[in-house]
């Protein structure tokens, strides 16, 4: 058994050329960058835009980065759809390429679905995957889903499939709920990563393991010092300059605001397209963007070079 | 340009065989049975567990309905995706074997998007399909996709692509959004259809044009019978009768209970089979579906002979 994958992984924002294509290039150098800075890849999360590409396109943009030495024990993609065709195709790419691990959404067309049902979703993409390689983090975000991983859930996919189902990132936003996990779960190797750095400090204290944020596309050196750091005096400082910079992104539409902030600090306007139902930040947004981070000085070094 | 789909339409079911996989012949056959009981065809739609399907899945079912001499002027299957590109070539795909119009679910996994990103996705898949036979129909879902399509969204499409944009599919299940719906566009040749029987008689008198309902996978013959005698005196009782089914399938999982209903009617279990998230109905809760039916005189003649 290799290593558990833990500490900072960023949902790897994906850059769309002029018409809309995604770039492999661009995500293989963004990628790189991420992981000079200390941060683990969470391609294909909800701040890559997972959802508004093609099953097709993902696994051509994984292979790109597998194949571009990107090394695979740093990778959790995303590999949970609608479809469990899709989430079972998806998911054995991943794990014969090697990833650490899959981040799983729900399937979230339908509202009101029991438990039993999802059981028998993420039991059917074991059994289909059939690889003993598999390591499933459950991902629970019921403010964009709205299906969530309830405790129960989680509990009777402990017992099943033990060595399979190893982590959850909370993307609730609730403390109590992040808490609840650690306290239950993680006593049997069930690793709890927050759904952002404003938890990373007290998540870290509780027993859990780390943080996936949006944010670390931008951040993430800041917020892998704090991984370093959190036992020592100054560590509450450093959440508290984390928590400076996070607020600034998260008051603006999320995935357009990092795009516009890589687009801005790398001198390449390609990183500030989004595909449809998402927008740009228009001339206004972006110029107050900037300029707030620049008040605190913020800076993204070494950054797509 | 050809005559518009109207009336009444089934998001036909989706049988699955043992192995979970889609099962073509079955699915011919159901329609065939819908379109002998005066219903057209909404495949792949919310009820069809469309969601559920990969978009391979659904462009090889498609493809076996049209060689299967299903006729496509009947024909309005659902084309929506998360993923543009996959909305686009589900679209492209469903124009070229000719059906009569396809009906759009906006993007879903993003919450709180504005209508200029819904504007640019419908702009975008209509662009990208280039074909002037393309009749879109709006899919108002907001219960089930969260993300729903405005008033203001509609008239801003309808200025800029008004062939194209034909109608809508209501299934806000808030009538006063239906007659809205009907009183502003209407006018403009934008065909209305309700989300379920429950509001057929209402939404004729109003000016709509038919209903898209997940009933009419079961009780297909009686809601036909309104829509021709929606203007005689017996209008009222048609629409009660209606109404009494209808609200036995709905006070239990839609799906499921449909499901149920067409494999006791036909006789074959197969029909039974849902896909995850999705449970098939119980023993307990299955006789108690079929026992209320009975005590309705509910009948499906002629089903899958």
């Amino acid at each position: 058994m290799t290593e558990r994958i833990r500490g900072l992984l960023a949902p790897v924002v994906t850059p769309f050329d002029a018409s809309l294509k995604p770039d492999p290039e661009r995500l293989l150098r963004h990628c790189r960058w991420l992981l000079s800075q200390g941060s683990g890849l969470a391609v294909f999360g909800t701040n890559s835009e997972a959802n508004s590409l093609s099953v097709d396109e993902r696994i051509a943009l994984l292979d790109y980065l597998v194949e571009g030495g990107i090394p695979t024990q740093q990778m959790m993609p995303g590999t949970g759809c609608c479809a469990i065709t899709d989430s079972i195709r998806l998911t054995a790419r991943a794990v014969n390429n090697g990833v650490a691990g899959c981040l799983m959404l729900p399937p979230f067309y339908y509202k009101g679905v029991t438990d039993e049902g999802l059981y028998r979703n993420f039991a059917t993409i074991i059994d289909a995957v059939g690889n003993a390689r598999l390591r499933i983090y459950l991902y629970h975000i019921p403010p964009v889903a709205q299906v969530g991983i309830s405790f129960e859930l989680i509990e009777r996919l402990l017992k099943s499939y033990p060595g399979t189902v190893a982590g959850i990132k909370d993307s609730s936003g609730d403390w109590s709920n992040t808490q609840g996990l650690v306290s239950r779960f993680a006593g049997s190797g069930f690793d709890v990563f927050a759904g952002s750095e404003s938890f990373l400090l007290p998540n870290l204290r509780a027993g859990g393991v780390g943080c996936i944020s949006a944010t670390a596309n931008v951040n993430p050196a800041a917020i892998h010092r704090l991984l370093r750091h959190w036992q020592t005096p100054e560590a509450d400082g450093l959440q508290a300059g984390l928590d400076t910079v996070r607020a600034i992104f998260q008051k603006r539409p999320m995935i357009a605001a990092l795009k516009r902030a890589i687009a801005h600090w790398s001198g390449d306007e390609t990183w500030s397209r989004v595909r449809p139902p998402l927008v740009e930040l228009g001339t206004e947004q972006a110029a107050a963007l900037i300029s707030e981070l620049d008040a605190v000085r913020f800076e993204m070094p070494g950054l797509h070079n």
